[in-house]
């Protein structure tokens, strides 16, 4: 484990203590949708122990990963060219097959690994395990070709992992009603899914702190309709657009609260959940 | 909720969390018996508080009290004369009538209604109630009256009450063969609580800091070998012997670990199971 | 047990034990509320035995007790004057400490020992375990002080000591919404006790044999209108108002029937809901 | 109901009553088999009611009857003559056949129809039913064609009835390894189904007072031995030899006690088993 | 078990079996109704084996006989005279007690054995246990004595037997609201079972092919309004009107289909279910 | 589904259902493990439909599949050389993270899509999946790098699937004790898998017809015993031999049988299981 910071008194850790048991309570027996991101994986992190954790003080985690840069490096090395499209990759039969092959042969297995050697029970899946995801083709001109976007999820089979104290670890890819497979960005997977189960919380992942105001301090909490107005106003803009439209697409299916968290901080997801917060949270309303 | 530190950054109170989580899942599901001393108790102090936050994340709290001087102010106002022998009160029959009533329908109910108040379904009871406790007469010359020992906890008792989630607070009397009512010291109760239901931790709440060693030190951690070679040795002496002697006995008796703790610490409780300890702690060995 | 009398052919016999049998089935699985009260109380009664023969055929017996007497008894002690306003003990602060640690402490535990004594389970509360009785301070002039009547009765509570065949015995305290200490009348207290968990039947015992009619004969059973028309009419007067007025509320609340039912007679329970009845029942009509 | 003689007080009423739930409790959740004779059955008597009633109260009963006069009269319409060896009936297939048919067609469900009136679900088998009764041939001299013995009862099946709330009315017909079918005495059937389940009574209901000693006076209770000795010294004799005999397997067999009750009082089953008792009770020793 | 054909190639097998596992898929955990038809009885079929199987692959069976030819035979034995309108038997007292012995008291019995012989559990009874089919009175000109039709069914009773494992087996017999015995169509019996239970499948067996178009061909499957029409037009008449109205009034009743069956091939249930079908199939419409 | 032939008569049908029905009863409620091998893999078999159509009737299907050629293809485009020592594959880090991504992220998903084309739940997993294969390297001269063998089979997980009804397809790869991926022979990974949770068969689906006899004739059933001696006469030889030792395995480690199944018929699975068996069962001895 942790060494404690050494120069902590009893009384700043009973306090410490004292609100994450109330956090705790507000949790228990809930579920917890994780989007651990392609920048914000690997290397010395806590990751990992946090999931495993979560769950051992009755939380139940469900992680959505991605694997980007990864996917682009295999494709090099079999000469197949990548095309991207409003920062979406055009993807191609043969680009569709390594995109899987990368995603649930390697990554969600190296994740899947990292966790159980903490102790969990993870189970790597992806959309076609158990029809957890069924996809329809994002359409759009020029097309994306097997580019997908999620119709239903399989709460019941979650539900069936939550059970036997299996930790599900998802990749980002959906089966079509006629069997063929689909890429989808890993933060709708992880929206989708967390409104399928009404989750307590969605925590994205991310390597920035969270949403900035126009003094481009840190804003931790916002409801839904103020950012929207942000969202009109151009403070958040960028890459962050589409983050917070998960967020309140996820929201408006009946997640609690979908929240932008930092992972490049130490345990980042405890601090989240058990301490007042960290990142943007956003809320209904 | 408690106001945390503001100084605290969230790397400190990351490795607290970290920490505390580990700590819980070795207590999930498990009991602990608190002994909640008369010096101890009172005031604005965060016992009730603990009390309820620790089965809130899983872990089954009971509680047994004592009441010394609320007993002895009773006696006064009723003009009934106290004797002590070897510091155990001779127990007449107008006496325990009065020790009864003052722990079970006062401090008891005092107790209950504490923790209550914070969110918990505590029930107050005495050895009488479901047969609790049945005890025997301590036999000893000069002879001390109704002051007894525990033959038999009703742990079938204790499970029924967690199974409906309700707290148990012991008030310290036992009901003998005959029917006849025993005074019992509430130290003695708790060691043997916690014996009968092989307590994950007895945590003795008193008004020290714990064991000290011959330089006037904490010592936090002791087997009972060397638990017994101190009180041989006279660095365990006074009040200080009969505690550690009912934390040698519950660890005898087949509970993981027993504590003396120092009550007067806010969040004594949280401090002591989740982080590196508080007080002294006895193992067996 | 009881030596039958001698004389009893077995037809005699026989008609009984098939009558009480029909009766039998009737209450199987269901829950009678009785009030055990303050002169009804002591001595070598068949209250705790009847108690327990209750649950032992499938019945389920919530004790509720009275115990004005030793109230009395000790506020005399302690040089506390007694004032009474329409037969309602005014309660002051220091009156309703003694209360509280009279019924709580010595009264309710010795019916806990009692019927453990005959083989139950008893587990004896006041409304502040498990906050059983929420109360509300009774107002009129001039002012009782801690004088109470229920609001909520926590029937969740009764129905966690039922699922563990625990024998709930109750002391007319309530708590308020900010923690204060109620004394409230145990006949009331049966009444909103019963009520809450709509039980079969409600046994008032009390120390005089029913409700008389103009010629000072037993009714055997009214309904309600009939009783509220004898209370109009003065055939119902005195101390007897009060109980019919509680047994009124109780029928009104959802209580089968209500029983006022001399408890000076041995077994008196027994005979009350095994034969054709005993006292004077009151019905809702 | 029955009306209850009208001179009994409520004292002596009181005395039966608590006596009754003193015996209920003995037999609660346990197993009553009642042998219903062939002379004992018909008319106006309480034997359904009873029980049903005995269900009503947590005991469940197991019916066995037998059936000799309407078979003989069947067989004589249909110009089978009957022969008799030692008490027994020689039965070849002919006679086998209108056996089968009287117990199994006829008189099963005559006692089926009459508990089912009274409020109970009796279903009517014989031992061919779910192979509950598996027979085997009685060998001796002369020949007796048919006749059987039980080898083995299929308590399971008892359980499943008991698990459905639903009353075994048992004809007393076994089956064969070969599929034969096999006429047993009633008797015999109702011991070895007492046995098999380890019943708390096996209750034999004839139309004789019991046991008679010497001087021709009842003889309440004896265990086995002394019935042996009095079989032995011919105070026991006739056809009360193969009744007792019948006990005494029972009671051999793990049945708590046995016992020969006089079917021809009203509410027999309900005077043996909830007062001190009817006829001759038969216990091991 | 059977001798397979022996010149069947594996390709041949291998349809037979995916056929019928897609078939089995339907049926499972659900209830078939089999009306096992007096002339359809007997000799070596392979009736018995066929209903084990069905509850050994997760089918429950329920089977109802009818008895006709025995009952006539016996009648004959004891010099009744039977007489029939419209092919229904009048029935007075004694040959009502006749009935009620053959088909209770051998017929069914019979059947038991067979199908317990094969390896089930099957519990034989009539209307009167459980109160299985209460039935009333068919008023009619002439009148027709004890012949009855169902009222209502104890699904609950069935529901049972289903939770046992046990195979009902059913006489055709009703009880009255006064306790009355009333003779059963078999075939009515059956259809009222069947829509009772809301049942996947009534098969009646019969000793025809099934129902026949103007061609003397055989009609594998019609709706309900198409088997009126036929009826209207005369292409179904004589005994295979009331078979195909019972099979209305079924799949009226919420019965998925009903199926008439030729009875005299092998293994027709099996057939019937796993394969394309063989009889005729007459669902809603 | 399969369009039955044609010239099938009804006894034949009846036949070969009777047969299977009896075969199903053995296996109801038991596992089945089916390696579906390499080369047996592919095109339009009914390899999916057979192991959903086993669920279906109550058996439980898990499935290990192969891969050896469309590793080779993969390895071969990114110019990763090939090296085989002994038929087995010399794995350095470069060809293990190859063999993983095909196997885990290509083959076993396209496995998992076709079985849940046909209506089964089935989840792709590899033994990193909740430390379902904990494996140890294969020691041997030349080294063969991350070549495993099973050391533990995780049968828990294997239940916890069961109880939610999902088909495990298991890749074959392991994770040893510190992290590192292995590659593991795919019939040893189904043999290990079978025996860990005592599996009812072990199916391994080839390209051949089975062990042949020294004339060339297909050999039905041996047992252990005599496998062993037609090794060691030579009997069986090459490619079979480590076939043939799997299956020993299986059995030495408490499979009831394992049998080597000819993959390319159609319903292969459905042939063995339901009918007089194909292939070559192989049973301890």
């Amino acid at each position: 484990m942790d060494t404690p910071a050494p120069d902590l008194g009893p009384a700043a850790k009973a306090a410490v203590l004292s609100d994450a048991l109330h956090y705790m309570r507000r949790y228990a027996g809930r579920t917890v949708v994780v989007k651990y991101g392609g920048h914000a994986m690997g290397g010395s992190d806590t990751f990992a122990r946090d999931v495993v954790q979560l769950q051992q003080v009755g939380i139940d985690p469900i992680v959505v990963h991605g694997g980007g840069p990864q996917i682009g490096r295999m494709l090099k090395r079999l000469g197949i060219e990548s095309r991207f499209v409003d920062g979406l990759r055009v993807t191609d039969a043969a680009t569709m097959e390594v995109v899987e092959m990368v995603l649930a042969g390697t990554i969600n297995k190296q994740l899947v690994a990292a966790i159980n050697a903490e102790g969990g029970c993870a189970i790597g899946v992806t959309g076609k395990d158990g029809r957890l995801i069924e996809a329809q083709k994002v359409v759009r001109k020029p097309d994306l070709g097997f580019v997908g976007e999620p119709k239903t999820v399989n709460a019941a089979l979650l539900d069936g992992f939550k059970k036997s104290a299996m930790i599900p670890v998802i990749a980002p890819i959906g089966v079509g009603a006629l069997g063929e497979t689909y890429n989808i960005n890993a933060d709708t997977v992880a929206g989708a899914v967390a409104a399928a189960i009404k989750a307590a919380r969605l925590l994205l992942l991310t390597d920035v702190a969270g949403v900035l105001d126009d003094n481009k301090k840190l804003v931790p909490e916002i409801d839904a309709a103020e950012a929207r107005r942000m969202i009109a106003a151009g403070t958040i803009s960028g890459g962050m657009i589409p983050k917070v439209e998960t967020c309140l697409e996820a929201v408006d299916g009946g997640v609690e609260a979908a929240v932008i968290v930092d992972g490049r901080v130490r345990h980042a997801i405890l601090l989240e959940l058990f301490t007042e917060g960290a990142g943007t949270l956003i809320r209904a309303g």
